[in-house]
């Protein structure tokens, strides 16, 4: 198949895009560079040594023999050149990964939630848009998140996009299927809430293929195609903005720093590790939709942890202490998180869990580029509005004090 | 109290603001002119000679006494300026109207498409964004659409924006309310269903108050304060993209055309006349919901019918005939509509029906102006996608051929 990955130069769309490449797909990845850009603004670097493109694609060549293609443009901005792409190249399927992808990022200031809200959303329009307009049978995969759901009913399953319900009519109660209800978390999670109502439109009015994965917190490293190759390497967030908190955690206890646990670690959160999701991703762009097909929602996640279960099982690794901070997110500080996922699970899937991969984290990746490490950088200081701020700043006061 | 309304320029917007500044609350209009530079693009202008804005502010002045400030700025790019505006000011109630509001226009092309997404997405986001940023408790009433609500379920009454909902549990069914699903049924209709996200999140993440106003179609042209003087005149759009079937059917009275029904006319909508969605508009401003409220969504409509129907009682006032064309949207052709609307009553709103004022609209503003009329303006031409082009040219074709 020929396949367009839009975000191909991302954590999760360069492993992808070598696996695609790997097991004989077309690939041509497009993508802005947006996520490099970031890093010089926040002034982190990825852990491990990311190569610039042009030294990805060709050590990609020298290693497997297949060829990438790149082309630098700004998905959202540069509509014609989008058009112009997709007639020429003709593709069987687009992958749009060109969002950008950080919670505690998008909630920095007016300007990140301003950022975020427009380059997401238009994106995801204008790839919708121009596949109307091309006129082509384009199958689009899109990552989404769990954070759509914002963690579910007490007592409920969550399932794979659609929640069945009854309602109160005049002839009775009638059952009825609705996307599930949206209660996004941060300004991110919002966009990704909006972008399932740009696919339910033009999946509803234009028939666009659509498949929405909605996907856990990405954990690992490395898969079987970037391990290849030093020069494959894929990138390793700790930072507060884009480390997630298993990232964070391997981080600290790497330089042997305290794991520090929003609240009281409560929360439950869905994961996956980066293998998995380069597989969901092969299989979703080899079954596409049918004709006339709803979108197709997935969730793609393949166990659940509570925050201070992880801290843990690391902690327990590696001997380094626990230590809880305050929660800069407006969240309860516990719940409950259960997901179907018997899709991904069906069509073969076999996930690897946190239980077997994670030392491998450890060791290869946090401990064996410790050294690049700038630990000033690990704390989340990206606040969810003005009352966690006081409460922080008072909690942290309370914490000085209590030493 | 202090007002500044988005998009006061337009047919919604400067109606409420004569309305507001009339009866003593301090009002500033903000405004880029975008819908007098869109009848630019399409070629027609208002039917009735709406003036500049300057000679509005002037006029009104004349003739009350007031002062109305204007700003010429774009809401969704002027982000500072907004921020520095409110700061200034330091409004009650920002009234946002500031979004491209027709489908038709929505769906002409993928640049319309684009636009209508930028447009208000970034507008609504900006708002919300720069009231957040500023700190001040500020009241924000935003113009959304019964559309929305994808025209409902049969058997059910469209509740004021939330749907009470039973929910399978492992401990049985729970009583939920979420937001009413949403089904769009074009661009600018979307935008508005993603315009609900943005105020459920800032709602719950700042605690900004929010009333979201679901109206139905406005019809009408004046309200006491239009009227006032000819300078003051309200815009009547009858094209294609920006006039709604009310007016289209006015004009095509007007100048002794046939109504043209879409399809068989069974699609039931919602109506307002303008003089009551100002003072919908006066009742909201004057009622901000309580600190720690959720977004206060209200029906802003008073009476359905079949579009056949209104043709019915135009062609019996005028004398013309009704003919049936293929319909342009994808859209069933007949659906009920029962919508809940008590909250604006309860509040004291003493609904205008059709019955009553639709003879003033034919003589004192259709025909009054139809010398400024360009018939060739009045046909849809905007089709929601590849299907329905076809099908129109089909059942022209078949039109032509049974003459």
């Amino acid at each position: 198949m020929k396949v367009i990955i839009l975000g191909g130069d991302g954590f999760c769309g360069w492993p992808s895009a070598l696996h695609l490449s790997n097991i004989g797909h077309d690939v041509v990845i497009v993508d802005n560079l947006s996520r490099r850009k970031i890093d010089i603004e926040l002034e982190v670097e990825s852990l491990t040594p990311i190569r610039p493109m042009g030294e990805r694609i060709a050590a990609w060549k020298e290693v497997s023999g297949r060829d990438i293609r790149f082309i630098d443009m700004n998905i959202g901005k540069d509509y014609q050149e989008l058009v112009d792409l997709i007639d020429a190249e003709n593709p069987d399927t687009i992958i749009h990964f060109a969002e950008q992808r950080a919670a505690p990022y998008s909630m920095k200031s007016a300007r990140h939630k301003r950022y975020t809200v427009d380059n997401n959303l238009n994106a995801t329009n204008d790839v919708l848009a121009a596949i109307v307009e091309t006129g082509k049978d384009i199958h689009l995969v899109h990552l989404g998140t769990m954070g759509v759901y914002g963690y579910g009913t007490a007592g409920m399953k969550i399932p794979e996009g659609y929640l069945k319900i009854k309602v109160e009519t005049s002839e009775g109660l009638k059952d009825q299927e609705i996307l599930y209800p949206a209660n996004p978390g941060s300004i991110y999670h919002m966009t990704k809430t909006q972008d399932q109502l740009f696919f339910h439109f033009y999946n509803k009015n234009d028939k666009v293929k659509i498949t929405d994965l909605h996907q856990g917190i990405v954990w690992g490293t490395q898969t079987s195609e970037t391990k290849r190759d030093e020069r494959l390497i894929n990138r390793f967030d700790y930072d507060g903005d884009y480390g997630t908190v298993l990232n964070r955690f391997l981080m600290q206890a790497a330089v042997g720093y305290p794991l520090t646990v929003h609240g009281t670690g409560g929360q439950t959160r869905a994961f996956i590790h980066i293998q998995d999701t380069v597989r969901c991703i092969q299989l979703a762009v080899e079954k596409p939709p049918a004709d006339g097909e709803k979108v197709r929602i997935i969730n793609q996640m393949t166990e659940t942890h509570r925050v201070r279960d992880l801290a843990r099982m690391i902690a327990d690794m590696t001997n380094v202490e626990v230590q809880n901070v305050s929660n800069p997110r407006n969240e309860a500080d516990e719940n409950e998180l259960h997901v179907e996922n018997d899709t991904f699970l069906e069509m073969g899937l076999e996930p690897i869990t946190l239980a077997e991969g994670l030392m491998e984290e450890v060791t290869e990746i946090a401990r064996a580029y410790s050294d690049r490490c700038d630990t000033s950088k690990i704390p989340c200081v990206s606040y969810w509005g003005k009352g966690r701020e006081d409460a922080a700043s008072q909690s942290d006061a309370d914490a000085t004090a209590a030493e």
